[in-house]
């Protein structure tokens, strides 16, 4: 047994092979593969001093390389790759064994290979791993999901190379089947959500007041001492500092301004649709990096005119409102991705601790930030808070926060820079202290002509108004 | 042959029911058959008057009663009951034979579908049929798909069933397998946006420049003899001037404000995203209504702070800067559809005619406005147009629109109402004429985190910059 490898890792890509290395670092004899021997022995020769690897060039080597209850992950391209290994590896596996999907899989994939699995008794974690390659070599954020008993045996390992802060690990049991890459998909809508509000933030600094990417830079810095201290700010400070070799111009500046997008942001909005929970910060910056992609449409629309009125003031305090304005719509876009996770929880029956999460997304990932510590207050304060924006130092802060958000959305609005993410937080959070929302014209609206009925404030039942009759009789449809 | 009927209904709910007798009282004669002989008898008994119905009893008598080529119309639930219907009716007919789906049926649902009766020689129209009870009785808007060999025996039929502007029937010809129902899908998505504008026009008049139900009424009805003219406007205005019979208080007062919706606006939205179009004007209206479902979030933010700053002016001309900021929301929300359809066409390879949509669309269906007229006109002269925003009318009107549009979001904002339709079109103008946008930080961060890449705008090629390196050097990586 001694000669056996504790954990193995299949598909040795930048990802795949950091992770080896990271189980290595850390102790453990580790297996690896990949389909093309190449990469196997490249990993080897570059960092096979680095601890214990079992290096193995078939799939029934690299299984027999393994202790039982055998442990391995999959690092290869979600969707059909993801679906090869699977089949090639599940034959050579044993009941008891813990096979997992390191990859970005789409959580309903994986809550199909966990069924598929847990047939053939095999125990199927689908791990959610953020954190890119450093993460994945020097500590990443790990949201596995699948059965506590294969977390008893796999989740030590883990919580061992994930990141740590404050000495607790960034890692934990998320809940069953595909709940982890559930958990790690909102985490990516999030981030996609965190990204466009600093963007928009460095947009109106920019344009609005008029500073340089490096004096940018500069006031991100500060930013960065404070609430908003987060690995985001931190590496937006780096890029805007950053100055273009080949021209002298600012980083920023010399970049093509069409941003990609690899998916997971769209899968969060799909998904956040059909549980019927508003995520319109995640939406707005999905849409926003497809406008920014549609050059044809960008190209004939440059040409359209722009405000006329007496231009905004943006002198003075004008950064330090844009922290309030980012931080109050920060907080909205973390309410909304966690609605999404406690939506998707009671759903699919996976109890997660939303306290836990935000505990593992300290450190590690992407959305890196001291912020998450107030969020896992919050939670531990009340486990089952239907929004964050009612927790009391939440509701203080971004009360505190909304008159300079205000401002910032009005001057934008005024001077013609597009801010999707501020303005439609700050609509969020209007709608939801409103005491009446119109949408109560909407129900009657559908009733007028599609007989869709509605309810009334002042009594129970469903009702239909009469609508092609002259007096408009009402009739209750429920009885 | 004289005996047989020209087109059979089968599912004679309220839809199948108005759409048989609307057949019928254009001459035609009609076969109807129901799953339970109940609702045949009953509309035999109500209506068999009005013209030449042939009841069956079952589906064998029903298929029986049909002139070759068959021609027969599904009116049943979308989904698995359709389904159902077509795998009884399907092995009764010939090659030739048209099997319509007049249902709300998905559009890659229909193309499954269209694909499987192709190989037995049928052909399959999923048809989308809009304007609700009365529309199927009195002249629906009716957007088919599939061969247009099906199209020529059929459409003659359903154009004479349609409603009628300046005498052209709302009916053609959409294109192959799903792009009837793709149409249908869009159109009820444009229907959420233009409902979401229509009651945050409503708010703002309402808690803004204080007016009651009734007075706002008025003001919708004056907007009805201009631009807005529209079937949504003046049922508006019907709704706001109705009173509730059983309190004597306005009846939008009355109604419980939570909107509900039954999936088309959100397909809308999660097919958009899989296209990359934004729709953002679509996705706050389903959201809008989402947000004001969720009656325990509410709750608790009933009591989070609101702006403490000065009120806005809401007094003299706030009502036609209202009718602005609507008229521009609506040009952009449905430049956003048409975008969407355009998207979907070249997808799929449909080719559709974005003209004729519009042309279509102007009467029979919800949505009908003489707006249309100039969404025919602007994809007359300029068919493949990459934004209806850059047609020339539209972009003076909006361009006219829009410091009263920016004036309304501004006193939104000051005083809390929430317009997430209003603003986000904004953002999504302004983003579209921006000469840059803050997509370039956006890549320059996913470089830094995740070496996802960018381009340049002063080159071609893809680059990676080396942000672990103190120099941070960069290299071209597609060579």
């Amino acid at each position: 047994m001694a000669q056996q490898a504790v954990i193995g890792v299949t598909g040795l890509g930048v990802m795949g092979r950091n992770l080896a290395r990271n189980f290595a670092r850390h102790g453990y004899a580790v297996a690896v593969h990949n389909r093309t021997e190449a990469k196997t022995k490249a990993l080897m020769e570059e960092f096979g001093h680095e601890g214990d690897f079992h290096p193995a060039e078939t799939p029934e080597a690299f299984v027999a390389a393994l202790a039982r209850p055998r442990k391995m992950v999959i690092m290869v391209q979600a969707g059909p790759a993801t679906d090869a290994v699977i089949e090639e590896f599940a034959p050579l596996l044993e009941p008891g064994d813990i096979l997992v999907d390191g990859g970005n899989a789409h959580y309903l994939d994986t809550r199909r290979r966990e069924a598929a699995l847990r047939e053939r008794g095999i125990h199927f974690v689908g791990a959610g791993i953020s954190g890119g390659e450093q993460g994945a070599l020097e500590g990443p954020s790990i949201m596995p999901g699948g059965t506590r008993e294969a977390y008893e045996s796999l989740g030590p390992i883990l919580e061992d190379i994930a990141a740590k802060v404050d000495g607790v690990p960034c890692c934990a049991y998320v809940g069953p089947d595909g709940a982890g890459h559930f958990v790690k998909m909102v985490h990516n809508g999030i981030e996609y959500a965190d990204m466009q509000l600093i963007a928009e933030s460095y947009d109106l600094l920019r344009k609005g007041a008029e500073l340089a990417p490096a004096e940018i830079a500069e006031v991100f810095r500060t930013w960065n001492t404070g609430r908003l201290d987060s690995y985001l700010i931190d590496i937006t400070a780096e890029v805007l500092s950053h100055t273009d070799q080949a021209t002298g111009a600012p980083f920023v500046d010399v970049v093509l301004d069409r941003a990609e997008q690899k998916g997971t942001g769209r899968w969060t909005v799909q998904t956040a649709l059909d549980l019927g929970v508003p995520v319109t910060g995640i939406a707005e910056a999905v849409f926003a990096r497809s406008i920014s992609g549609h050059a044809d449409t960008r190209a004939v629309a440059r040409e359209l005119p722009g405000p006329s009125g007496a231009a905004s003031s943006f002198a003075g305090d004008f950064p330090d409102k844009v922290e309030q304005a980012l931080y109050a719509s920060k907080v909205v876009a973390y309410a909304q991705g966690f609605h999404q996770i406690q939506a998707g929880s009671a759903e699919y029956g996976w109890d997660i601790d939303l306290g836990a999460m935000a505990t593992i997304w300290r450190g590690g990932c992407i959305i890196r930030a001291r912020f998450l510590d107030r969020i896992r207050s919050a939670y531990e304060a009340d486990p089952r808070a239907a929004t964050l924006l009612s927790d009391a130092n939440f509701a203080a802060e971004v009360g505190a926060a909304q008159d300079s958000w205000r401002d910032v959305v009005v001057a934008a609005t005024r001077t013609g820079i597009p801010v999707p993410g501020f303005a439609s937080a700050l609509s969020y959070y209007d709608a939801l202290r409103s005491e009446r929302l119109p949408a109560a014209l909407v129900q009657g609206q559908r009733d007028f002509f599609g007989a869709h009925t509605y309810r009334r404030a002042d009594r129970d039942g469903t009702y239909h108004t009469h609508w092609e009759l002259p007096d408009r009789p009402e009739s209750r449809v429920d009885i």
